[in-house]
């Protein structure tokens, strides 16, 4: 395969693969055995055009833990003061010997014309607010192993749909995988056209009674996203996910988030770190999935 | 043992056995013998919120010769630029799979607070001007590789007690191993209370002739300590490191410093560079010593 | 030896050495063969005071490729925001364990004092605009893979060859080897003396014909070095190599640059990506040749 650029159109048995892949790198972890170095002697490149904790350092642990090389290429440490263009930057890196390039950037198309002009498989790891494939694959793993299925499950996403890369990732591929999406927010921060199979509604609290899954997603401050909303206090009020409406929820339901989390705005202490938060489990799923990820896009030439 | 947050209270046997271990890692490194791989297929994560050169090189180092895989999370590639709470941070790099926190934090209570969220060893690589436990085992090596034993051995510490790590951390555990210490400062740079088995005086050259040990602190300017100091060079007038203090030291004495140096504030030129600084074994001391933190550290599950 | 600080009377021979071991590390490369870990438990430390991409992207890879443990300090996470100087950093790394330093700073003698002051191999990856070896050793080893020889080669080096430490290290080392070199640019960024075997001209036009290579040079727009002229736009009237000046060149001619390039100034888009272009080639060597360059460095000790 050509890395991973989209979760668009791919069909359900080949997600299906990706997450058991997933799974069996879970359970590696867990009982303490090492991977195989599957990737011994291959170069894995991050380039990084935006900051981030958990999907850089969780990239950059699963191609360890398959064996390869690392090269890690941020902006702040390179060539871009130059004034180098992006695509200079892929063509550079590719040629340095990188065998696969995982990359972030702030253009929505920025993996997609990597693709274009490397040579080497790409992996998006978050373009602009279009999609973040591996994110939606670490949450269809995490509500798997947790629920045991997918089919039917019902998941409200939360908040700044229209601004979140991870909703749209869950938009491409969740309902593949049988999961029932319903968008939740004011409609100032829900897409203005929608095409997905997603119910919308500005009412969080008619919506929870409903749910499996509330997928909370982050008050983009930095993006201004918050913009439509008189004020962090009032987003608390109406869509944050305080102890009050995780008691309006179904016993079994569950309150997901990619992180990094505002608490008292989007979610309250006590729900983050409550029973009923997968947020954790999300967390431990991202390296071992990422690994399944590098695999399949490595796997070719192997 | 639970990581290494603090050396009070530690008992010198304990203290001993670190410093014990610390050689052997000396030893295996001067005879160029590779350290087995004990922390093979474990997880170091170095956690700075503080820049930091040494420290943070050391504890790679230190990892990866013992076969570790290291994760380094230091803000300005982080998602703190996003507002991720220290909580968050500390929840999700332990969820990610890390063996042990290595923190380094301007707040005083960073690593105890980290050791209270996270079911991992949490190593404090130096938190706010508590202590830096650290940097006092390598220099507690240090001095017993140059002296043979600690016992009755004399140091005075020099300059901006109050506001230092190493300084706190020495007060900590030197005086269990045996060592007197003097405080040396003028009353701005001292701390006020003095809870510690130490003496203190606001000249330097009378209590030059009794010491074995002149352990110089950094004049930090960046945090406005010398505020206290009409100048840098009345500083060094005072308490500085010249050839002439050099001088009045007993032939047997030596200088530390846990640097960096600010050459001509605190320590000239020559003091620095001369036979009688133990300035650069403190540093090749800081890999092995760490070596053996890391691997107490994570003994256990051994 | 000890590191590569310049190529400044190195004989014909040596430098032969150093290409034909680049060229074992390219084929090895092409065939997928992995390189002896040769510099197993030793340890690699580059030192970047300037930012940079391919070049310590390249050294780390290099070294990992080895067998090499890495250490990177760069200033943006160091203690030089606290002002340790130079020396001292130099010292520190040194006393930490290095093997090797390579270093670039945007002093001209900073490898070389780098070289009194640690007692190890220093290699100089970059120093002001004095020299820049290994990219010197890279260009070379592209043009001996594309022409089988060197010998009577014509090298037009364009632009601003007075800040350039790479057209100087061409300077330095490409006339041993048989190259004729040319420099070619306006006054005000021609050097003022000439002590090179070199002819200067002001017309890239009037000079094209006769060269078998054009090595442009990056407008180096950060270091204000354009200033001689009026405009970007009339850099690239004068000095640009546009697809008209391409098809004035022998059609055995081919082009090369450093990195980082500036398109649509020195060099148009369908030139850098056309296939007279051996940019990306002067790229994929890198790796190879600094591999070469680190195990010469440290071979006296195996």
């Amino acid at each position: 395969m050509s890395g991973l650029l989209t979760l668009r159109g791919m069909p359900a048995d080949r997600l299906g693969d990706l997450l058991d892949s997933g799974q069996r790198y879970v359970d590696m972890i867990r009982a303490g055995v090492r991977a195989p170095s599957r990737l011994e002697g291959r170069t894995v490149t991050i380039v990084f055009f935006e900051p981030s904790t958990r999907t850089r350092l969780s990239f950059e642990k699963a191609a360890h833990a398959l064996g390869a090389t690392v090269m890690v290429f941020a902006p702040e440490m390179s060539s871009t003061v130059k004034g180098e263009s992006f695509k200079d930057t892929i063509l550079t890196l590719t040629a340095m010997g990188s065998d696969v390039l995982v990359i972030r950037h702030v253009l929505a198309d920025a993996a997609d014309l990597a693709a274009l002009w490397s040579g080497v498989p790409i992996i998006n790891a978050g373009a602009g607010r279009r999609e973040h494939p591996t994110q939606t694959l670490i949450d269809a793993l995490t509500l798997r192993q947790h629920f045991g299925a997918l089919q039917g499950l019902r998941m409200g996403i939360v908040g700044d749909v229209d601004n979140s890369r991870v909703a749209r990732g869950h938009l491409a591929a969740l309902p593949t995988l049988g999961i029932e999406l319903t968008l939740i927010g004011p409609s100032t921060l829900l897409p203005v056209a929608n095409p997905w199979v997603a119910r919308t509604t500005h009412s969080l609290d008619e919506a929870l009674g409903d749910l499996d899954v509330v997928y909370l997603l982050r008050v983009q401050r930095e993006r201004g996203a918050a913009a439509g909303l008189s004020s962090e206090a009032s987003y608390n009020r109406r869509y944050g996910m305080t102890e009050e409406r995780l008691s309006m929820l179904k016993p079994t339901s569950v309150i997901m988030h990619a992180g990094p989390i505002n608490r008292g705005i989007e979610i309250d202490d006590s729900v983050a770190d409550g029973e009923r938060s997968l947020i954790l489990e999300q967390v431990a799923n991202g390296v071992p999935m990422r690994m399944a990820v590098l695999e399949a896009a490595l796997g070719e030439r192997e």
